[in-house]
């Protein structure tokens, strides 16, 4: 199995170097830190200690590559600015598979038109783990993946690559409707993402040991919009998310992380997308559309700062 | 006329100084400034130049005043720990009028049922004007005064009152119906004190110019309160108080200018009594619920930093 990744952040690193451990040929194209980890591979330090893994090619243009990989793994941000169609242009051959790896909402549809001759993989990461520097991974907690063909189904090459990161001891589900999982995923990641920034900081606990209802309000909008969208979601998913985050350890969300670094935040894959989404159905969202409204404020305020 | 002050932040001093110009004994309470007020008075800079306002006595406790006044201008903000009633218990008489001159709704039932004997005015006052150091007072727009009995009226006091204040050139004006003003006031208040603030620091008018949809459900939501409270405003409300905004230079709410100097915000006077009315009165109110949540979020986080 070869295997490309895109993007040598904390997600990329991670679920790459599982691959490698099963035997994959990995290589891995890196941005930023392509120099450093060039030279010294990457680092990830978890529960049992530090592995290193060595990416069979270390890349930082898909151009550069000698050979077409089987899989290609984008694990980049959904931001703005992000040119994913052009980073994986010269990544696809003819049999290369797209799996995304991100959050958010309606994140597939560009890579779609882009790629119409390419299966695409799409996947959902349920993981604690951080880029502490270039080449330096520290994986926190879990590691569960969820995998499915956009915009639904199973194909061979998906059960493959989940049978491959089974076998290297994570928890990897195959979904025959990966575009309900991400509905479900986004119950969470639109309610604490933003709230986490727009409280100046909070962890997950102080904002659920203080604003629960709010929370909650906002879960039941995006369960609402996807209803609506045709993916009615169990009865007991607020209060799953919510007992859930009650027995996590407070976190830092990973916009907060974004934020404080001054990097760009998944605003409109998490929050953006699914506001639209709810408002060509005529689903009543005010919540959420306060929260996005105050994000893209945020935002801009941010950029006022920077500049 | 004899006058009390309480509060040598900027309103009181203003305020203080127009009703001293016209003859009035007019006495200060200061508490943070006053050793620098009582030795040097308070200077106030506008666009007519820099004007010194000497008050009659400057005092850093009421008990301490030879006689008690005619008036007493509650000037501070309405904030948490703030105890209101233990600053005016030794400044009143039994002739004394007890004068409020702050924003939020709901703010009078505290004072009234605390003095119960006690002619009740209600001030609200639309002026740009800022404390730059003790006993130093920036003038920068406006000045314009509404005063009313609470919980509704003109008495002869209040009518003496805004007299004194017109003759001091600033439009003046007596209300038989200051709890309207409020809700009035209030409109414009609960959208951009908040917004300023959880963006981040945006200005009027960079908020007015890329949410002024959110600015205006959440001004609609404050006048479906006011309507079912019994305070019907002008059907022109939103759009008057978009137009004048915008009108308006950029502009730094008050709730973002004790917010960045870490002073207590009126999040309570402004926004959640507001809340809390449209709740009693089951009004729906989404919008404000949202950004009453983090702001409470906020000060939270804000608490947590500078313990």
């Amino acid at each position: 199995m070869k295997v490309l990744i895109i993007g040598a952040g904390a997600v990329g690193s991670f679920y790459g170097s599982l691959l490698a451990k099963q035997g994959a040929e990995v290589s891995l194209l890196a941005r930023s830190d392509y120099l450093y980890v060039k030279e010294h591979g990457i680092e990830i330090e978890g529960k049992q200690g530090v592995q290193h893994f060595q990416p069979a090619q270390v890349v930082n243009s898909a151009a550069a590559m000698t050979e077409k990989p089987d899989y290609v793994l984008l694990c980049t941000k959904v931001v703005e600015g992000a040119d994913r169609v052009g980073l994986l242009k010269d990544a696809v051959g003819p049999n290369t598979a797209i799996v995304l790896v991100s959050n958010g909402i309606d994140i597939e549809a560009e890579i779609a038109r882009a790629f119409p001759g390419h299966e695409l993989i799409s996947g959902l990461a349920f993981i604690c783990v951080t880029r502490t520097a270039p080449g330096k991974i520290l994986h926190q907690a879990y590691g569960r993946l969820v995998l499915g063909n956009y915009p639904r189904g199973i194909s061979e090459k998906t059960q493959a690559l989940c049978s491959a990161y089974q076998q290297a001891g994570i928890h990897c589900e195959a979904n025959e409707n990966i575009t309900a999982a991400r509905w479900q995923k986004c119950v969470w990641n639109a309610a604490f993402n933003p709230l986490s920034v727009l409280s100046g900081g909070l962890a997950t606990a102080d904002i659920l040991g203080t604003q629960e209802s709010f929370v909650r309000a906002i879960m039941e909008e995006i369960i609402a919009i996807a209803k609506a969208a045709g993916y009615p979601l169990p009865d007991d998913t607020v209060e799953l998310n919510i007992s859930h985050t009650r027995k996590m350890p407070p976190y830092k969300t990973s916009m907060l992380v974004d934020y404080e670094a001054e990097r760009p935040m998944e605003i409109e894959a998490i929050l953006g997308n699914a506001v639209r989404y709810g408002q060509r159905l005529k689903v009543s969202i005010p919540h959420l559309e306060s929260v996005y409204a105050l994000m893209k404020m945020r935002e801009l305020q941010l950029a006022k700062v920077t500049v």
